[in-house]
């Protein structure tokens, strides 16, 4: 017995709404957060891999950052998660390549930038000599990881809470205009 | 000493009785869970791998999947099974497939998508760095995973035995007629 | 110093016995298991790889297989070295092979076919994303298999234990004329 | 929605600080330890893998090095981190290579150089039979580098503390010059 | 500073008793054990690879080989070192290949043959899906298999206590005849 | 910054000193030993892997070697490191050769020759099947290979702790004439 999951279709109402609030959610927490990076635009068509950039690209390496601007990052990655949770109560799918950028900042943050409680230990197989992670130092990091996560989702809910009438209003404006640009999304989001 | 294991043989009917109610079970779970698949129709024979589509098909992660659609197609996979412990008391090996399928959804639920207690964290192995997941996150995994199959069959077996005439009227009609289309199965099935 | 072991040698009488009680114990047990396979025939000659056609040849696969006939398989297969104890108190390592094949039976009861208290999940390497299983994961399915062969092993001593004079009387017999077919064996098998 | 981290940008003045700061914290620790090595030049230019000159080169593997002269690079190697924690209470990415270095030494000093309590054992895999190291000796060594590394970092926290001012008149003045030479740097941090 | 170890020398007359001693004692607990094989002669001149034809080679697996046979194999290996500890107080690497050899016998008693407290239950790598042994199991392995060979030296160093006059004697003779033949071995073995 | 470890540079008198030291530390040890072997010379010059000739060499394996035979070589080479800790008090990078030779003939003691407390059996990666070691006996392996490269650093402080007296005047006398040839070597140590 075959199902249906293998035709293609079009993008039904139900899901357009689902990824507007979602990127709505995203931009909305990453402009909230300290050392926001600006947002050029915010777009309601389903976009293939066009979120996730990642820190892994050598050129970001060249640059300092700093473990606020992370924290930062983190909180806005998940935003697009936290608005359909507060939205819809059914979390989708449409959020893993959010979880795979935030679980890399985190793992990177623990494992190579010495930013949490293990310290300053680089935690990383090396060319050098393979030496053996130990099973309980594997544990650790997981733990460290999660909390790092929890709290950036932690918080991309608590500001999606409060502000969630802004959340509803540009996210309705996004359905219908499908692009909102930059500055058109700041003045909707600061405006009394 | 040699069994009769490799002779080729024809389908004994016990064979094809347990065929088409393993058959009417997938297809009474997927019209009674929320957000139901269509189903286009059910047959009675043998045929290898038809079922178990799984959503590992690039084309299925275009679509958005919400955590409620996942757990009918778990719900769903399960229905074979629930169905051959019900009538027949003892379960057969033509549960494979659906097993895979099953396991996989809920390992993604839980490594990729975050739709679990461990939350939003990618448990994935990554060209990346090949950071080993710990011997504890890893157990931590087995038993959200195992939680989630659990509760699939659970529910398969719910709905089945509150439809067992439903149950026993279909598949007895089925190794009649070989094919039961998609509409046919609901007029069945909704019907007093 | 070299021992003889090198050497090409004869068969003894002692290894002639050993085999014949070997090969009747798994016939017994086999035909006396519900949805037992049919014998062919039983040979005393030592026969290489004759035994041991596992369920791992894919024709099986197409086949549905009952949780009861896996059992019954299984116990068939414990039926010559439960003999070879039961006669002889030495075993010996005439029962390799059956090993092997209980052993895969049982594992893929537990890992594929979700026959066992671990559920309906998939347990086994899988090319998709290569997930670890736990330790604890692995230590569950050992027990699992562990248990499935030990019940296999004991139902063959059961059976055994209470045909021990017909396994006594179809051995000697079999030592004496090298073969017996299905037939004969049944006949003395089942005569008062 | 694309954020802004690929476009190459000059580095501010934030940034600049930084450096800056990092920089001179490192010369301050190494000056101050015993058994220093000279400083040649200080610069407050971001010169990619200029930091992190490690022990693995064989050309270092020719003459003997003391564990003091160890410790002192370890805690030297900390002192870029230290001066950002102390100044500004955010650390950055910039101290990735020099965790990288502190790592490579601590672990060479517990696993082939016997300056640890776990004593003269080689702890590497070698060519020769691939000894598995068990997971509780690699707990152990994890335990002692992470021991090694807390040191260094705390002495140099400790150092800076005490020469605060030190750091903050020689790294103003870097901003301002952009290079300070060994000799002027001595006079600088020794002077009254 | 280089040490002498690498020149050539002649086998000094300390080297040859102990020599000597090690094929007796092997001769010796060989002999004693029930269902020995039969010895063909004894030489005192170190005879690299004589010693050591192991149960791996696959003429050896067409034939049975009892419980009774393996573990008299392992108590006549054993019989070299327990003789060196009773005579000398001081074992010698010369025992390294009836080491290998008895921990092979052991391995397969517990892995393949089922011939443990672990049961009929095959505990190998298989080219089949590769299923990972747990952690659990393989130190349950690792003791059963320590039990059989303990067991073998307590047995070799009890027989040979108890013929320690016995192994006196004829090792003194092969000192002087270097080479006894098996017959010769069992008058002198044998004989009041 | 960079730093001066790039530089050729020539051996310190500082350096000549504690390679002085710890080769007469060696020798001592080696002569005070039971069965020890002969020294030819001794050298003052640093000498690249002029030490550390391990007993893996196959020429090695031919001879018959006693375990009061490995347990004095161990404790000669672990006389380097125990004269700079005596004389220096600060230990160096010198001893890594030591280290690994000293871990190789522990290694080999407990898994190969069955010289510990394990008992024994063969505890190696072999080609047959690949049997995974437990962690457990992993832990035991490492416990065991410590407590004996622990007891060889003893014994080599103690004996150089009686003869200190003796290891400065030979030690002083090589930094004069660079090189001590065996005979000159036992004169000054055995003399009143």
């Amino acid at each position: 017995m075959a199902g249906p999951e293998r035709k293609s279709r079009m993008i039904t109402e139900a899901e357009k709404a689902i990824i507007a609030y979602h990127e709505v959610g995203h931009a909305i927490v990453m402009r909230s957060m300290p050392n926001a990076d600006p947002v050029q635009k915010v777009s309601a068509i389903a976009r293939g891999m066009a979120l996730g950039i990642t820190v892994q690209s050598p050129s970001e390496d060249r640059y300092l950052m700093r473990r606020s601007e992370l924290l930062s990052k983190m909180a806005g990655a998940m935003g697009g998660r936290a608005a359909e949770e507060i939205i819809f109560g059914d979390i989708t799918t449409g959020a893993s390549q959010d979880i795979e950028y935030v679980s890399s900042i985190a793992r990177r943050m623990v494992c190579e930038f010495g930013m949490s409680p293990l310290g300053n230990v680089l935690l990383k197989g090396d060319a050098e000599g393979n030496v053996t992670m130990s099973s309980e130092m594997a544990s650790r990091i997981d733990r460290e990881v999660s909390v790092l996560i929890d709290q950036a989702y932690e918080t991309a809910l608590r500001i999606l809470r409060e502000k969630q009438e802004k959340l509803m209003l540009i996210s309705e404006h996004l359905i219908q205009v499908e692009t909102i640009d930059g500055e058109e999304l700041d003045r909707m989001l600061f405006a009394a």
